[in-house]
């Protein structure tokens, strides 16, 4: 239980994480039995941010970002970085600096459960980011912490090289192992979703042909008159 | 006390509707004494959302939104759907298929006491939510509720038919009965405060036309040259 | 401890508050050492929201706005009003009517540590707010308090004529008699923070150059290739 | 929609005030299809605190107790005080001189959906309250409100005359016309209990007497042997 | 603007700690206007918790509890701890061995803006603590921070030697300065609370010889029969 | 990825987990390096609750207990309920006719990510429960999950079969692979303690013994004498 920094991670398949990423965090959430979705306070810094990539976890102690420093140099491109703390705060632990080294190296985005400043520099910059709270708040350089071991972060178990998808509605993670079966799941609900779009466009009402009526005359649902 | 889906209620008169809609919620709350307003946590997923209408209520079982596919058959062009759950809770009860459906038949926005999801495609197509948190949690449909009994949404009592109005600043529910009562105090408002508008932007003080001066010396409030 | 309004209070020079404000709260609050920043709860109504000015200290009780019609008439050209109240409260305490007095006379924001509303008016005019609540609930104006006085905002102690910066990343407060030094101590980060970006910019990793590399290895933190 | 104080209200019969609140707040909200439950954020002063009695609303102003003094008068024997404000608040409504006033005539207990202070003297007493927050900080008396309106508290619609339940659990609130439905299922509730409790203290599982293993079985859920 | 511990600071007269404290702090911050009370998320780990003393302030690093050390040795007896973050932290910053070195040196007590653990021990030793939040989690000693400087608290601005008053109520923080004055007031209001209590007790009604009906009917509070 | 409850879960050996209950979450949590804590809103329902055992988890739909049934069937005695929800909820999921049959089965404990209630009862019989909320709202039998499979209650990875220590600060989980080396450093933590307890009894102050002044020496802390 020592203090590491691991270096060498296994990723998904680009594809998956693409497929992934397309489909966004509600489809993706559905196609895992509804687990995997971070607590609905991680909210984006602008609401058109989107993310795919696969998870660099860092674990820092509140409001001390040193481990992201060391974090930031692993990375690959296309990894997205994803900060939980020991103990729940709101400094603001990541900036337009640090955002600037991420995207000089690919790195697509950040999911932080704390703070997070300089948001109208990285909104301009269009680097994604998810944050508990916004706040000028600076942090240290002082205290130890690892990169790249098993965290919670807004109530969902990240592992290294699980895949990241976020955007408005959230953020969602697979495991690494899941991303295919989550992707083929996820791509039949798309392809199942535009057939009910069309119909329900056409009018038709979903009580009727999703076959809810019957359900709730049994359930004992009575329709009145008055 | 059993489940029901009432399918005919009372609505206010379309004029008053819209005059109420047009004088927004901050107006139409001050205008019954300052009742009627939902809790500031009820927030639009995009700033410009407005909405008026006539309240259809529906009450659900927390993460299960089988209820509101049964009241949007229900619906009526011009009416709103304002939901609450059983018990408090975040998980997104509505998306964009939902949101398709509810276009199609005019129903022109929805108020929710949980969590909302397709945000971003829900923003795109311009049809305004209020809702208490942003989940791409999905719901399932397997519990029975009702529709169009009273409810309590963010605060406030609500009935079917009661005139909803939304904007920026929050949800207010104006009572059936009361709809013309409001809507004459309502637009009573307006024209004073465009001629209270008028005669700060000539740069007069609100302390002295507004009678206030008296009132701070009489409650004892010091004037301190230091 | 009389309800007092003082008209008359010192300010600080108008050179440091354009250079603090430039610089912005993230910059300002570690030139003095993380101290003076508002609570994360402080948000502004439009994400571009920017201010600096001089502090106009007003204490209301909850849902009572007369002390700051009484603080507006006393403010000058330039001047930030900031708003606490006697105990906590959501409650809308300033809208568009107020802000349009205040534009008149060239006070440039209001920052309120209870509600806000007239949000979309108040956008389009483009008079910064930064609040805890956004609400249509509108106040009374029936309870003395008092102008220019100490208070305390959203956890920052707020003294008459300190500098107000406010931006997208929170409210920072620099007391008066600290404005100069910190606006050179805030400079010299800009530029240093400069250089910094080059050297990212051309791909250079934060944990070599900043010397961070060394203080992982003494701290004992390990490098780990799996 | 004046301010009044109406001093005549219809309770409900003693007895089933009484036998409500024998079953408790659990019992009596099952029994009503789980609606007139308060949000979980109504906490009683002590653990032992409950209360059977006939709804007093009170509306005020955030920070204002003038209405309360006004209902105190009106009460009768066995009534409970049910307080709301205007717009949300935490200021300390009541107090122990109140609290004495109160015990002086009979009145059982108090709801108030804001501050409480004299926490310590008001538990010796043996004064029953739930609030939303402890609070030191004092009301004025100087803004008029309402008594025996219909109020919403803590989520829940309260008519004056309502039956009260508080204890541990919570505050639930019984609309008159219903106490005797809901006493007559709610008694039958209990009796189920008692033959429950038997079976399960003689080590009986509820997933088999409660028939719920068929339904886990139609439901799709696998018994595993790992 | 470096960290500095100040080891002498100026206190208010003993005999004036002991009449704040006996008053509580509901009194005592009524005597001040209703001002210098903490927010009421700062609650007792026990319910019988009182304290009265001196402030002595501590400003610390989220979740680094080292100046907390460097207080306790130049506390002097009768002394109370204030410990503020310099950002929002909920990390255990004091337990059961400080509370041991505390009570030797008779430190009367805690009130920390942050987390405390150890609270079943620290409850039967009965040593008073007020905080944010319980948490097991537990501090380091790493990161420099002041003693006896300006903070603020939980919303209210302490400075060292200012009276601190904590009981079931909350915490109220009387400047030292003031402290004579605010006695006094308190004493007179003590005194007056002696009568209004015996009056209530003999039945009488507030409304009627606070002289409240008057002002009922004059802000237009109708009586009604119905 | 379907729902299943597994009967067959490896414990850790009973004395660690009696070890481990004994050092307490604050000790445990330091043990195994700050990490395993649950969110400080896990509350117990009584003050002198405690609990050690092995994890059962459970897996809900919010609002929905039929998973707890089957899972109390499947445990042993010795065995901690530890049960989360999809989507964040505060429905009361457990009670005290479910606590008899624990009770009955000598089932230690719950630990419930949403809403207990029958408080009182609970507390009567001295079953230890940690919560979010205390809720009366009652729970339907009506949507599958899941026992035994991997959980995140309130912030923390939860694997049956990992070892639950519960007390007054809190909850902490400690995966059962690493019992035997958390008990052992646990237990060099204890007997520290005590020696450091004895010299603080003595007057000693930890900032001469603890190693302490020299670091803040070199950290640049000054110490002043005003």
């Amino acid at each position: 239980m020592k203090n590491v920094v691991i270096r060498n991670i296994q990723r998904a398949d680009a594809a998956l994480i693409e497929a992934l990423g397309a489909q966004g965090s509600a489809t993706v959430s559905e196609a895992q039995e509804r687990t995997g979705l971070m607590q609905p306070y991680m909210r984006p810094i602008y609401p058109t941010a989107r993310v795919a990539g696969s998870a660099i976890t860092v674990l820092c102690h509140p409001g001390d970002n040193i481990m992201i420093h060391a974090a930031i140099e692993i990375c690959q491109p296309g990894d997205v970085l994803i900060v939980a703390t020991t103990s729940s705060s709101t400094c603001g632990m990541f900036g337009e600096l640090m955002g600037t080294s991420c995207q000089t190296h690919n790195i697509r985005g950040l999911i932080v459960d704390a703070g997070i400043r300089d948001v109208a520099e990285l909104t301009t910059m269009g680097f994604p980011v998810w944050a508990k709270a916004i706040s000028a708040q600076g942090p240290l350089k002082a205290v130890p912490g690892s990169v790249n071991v098993e965290i919670v972060c807004a109530g969902v178990t990240v592992r290294p090289g699980d895949v990241v998808v976020g955007d408005t509605d959230g953020v969602v993670i697979v495991p690494r192992e899941h991303a295919a079966e989550v992707a083929r799941i996820g791509q039949e609900r798309v392809e199942r979703e535009e057939q009910v779009r069309a119909r329900l466009k056409a009018g038709e009402y979903g009580v009727n042909f999703q076959g809810l009526r019957a359900k709730l005359i049994e359930m004992g649902v009575e329709y009145v008159d008055e």
